[in-house]
């Protein structure tokens, strides 16, 4: 199971905004993580796309956040740029072969795919629990609230 | 993210195993479930080399469980089918850039990393909490015992 690694590159960008005092042009957010403008742009327009940030027109354009990061969670950026589909599908394994249980016997899931859907939710409700601000926060709490002035000053 | 498809037929099969009176040829599994040989041994390979199951010789030979189902847990097969690697990678993008974080103070992971990393605990609990012995339990109460006579039946 491997998720896109596109996740890594949207969560920082995320926090990163929530220190900007103006909308940050993608091309300066690629060069401060030192990654291809191209491959950042196309998972800021996946956060764009899911209406997390949004791209402001103009000379002085770029992406901000729509919403305050403390109501945007970790859940909703690995959703934006990992899509919404769960890990396991189930392909209806049960209703195949000789012994196939009849259709009409298959309308709940079977055990295995509800072991699965049960582990899942359980993933994402971790991912839930996280918003924008906690990072932030912990962000600060690791290093010390000068990172984001000198990201802050970075960015002017 | 997308977890191996292998892990449906492997989990089945698993169940499957629970009650069978002797080992399974892995041709038998496969024509029960109606797949291609080719493919079932793969996974039921990958079952062998994690010591799930074990492949016994000879003419009466065929695959059978190791150890009880109330001993294999749900998150141990997909451990064995989908491998051992978590979902998110962290690639340390905080030290990249101009403002990269000095190496001497990325001992511990950063935020974003940790709450994958919780997250990916909380879905691997959900899968260790659930073993084989309850899965073959949730057949018998979703389709009746009857269920497992038949297969039993049709392995003979
Ligand atoms: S039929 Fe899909 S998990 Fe059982
Ligand atoms: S450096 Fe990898 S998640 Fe932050």
């Amino acid at each position: 199971m491997k998720m896109s690694g596109g996740v890594e590159w949207a969560l920082h960008c995320c926090v990163v905004l929530t220190a900007a005092p103006a909308p940050v042009p993608a091309g300066r957010l690629a060069e401060l993580h030192d990654v291809s403008g191209s491959y950042l742009a196309k998972q800021l327009q996946s956060l764009s796309r899911a209406g997390l940030v949004h791209s402001v027109q103009g000379h002085a354009g770029g992406y901000r956040l729509t919403r305050p990061a403390g109501e945007i969670t970790v859940l909703d950026v690995v959703v934006a740029v990992d899509g919404p589909q769960p890990a396991f599908v189930c392909t209806e394994i049960r209703q195949r072969g000789p012994l196939a249980t009849p259709a009409e016997m298959c309308t709940a899931p079977c055990a295995i795919s509800r072991a699965m859907a049960a582990a899942e939710h359980a993933w994402r409700e971790a991912l839930r629990a996280v918003t924008i601000a906690d990072l932030a926060e912990s962000v600060t709490g690791d290093y010390g609230p000068a990172v984001f002035d000198g990201i802050r000053a970075w960015l002017r």
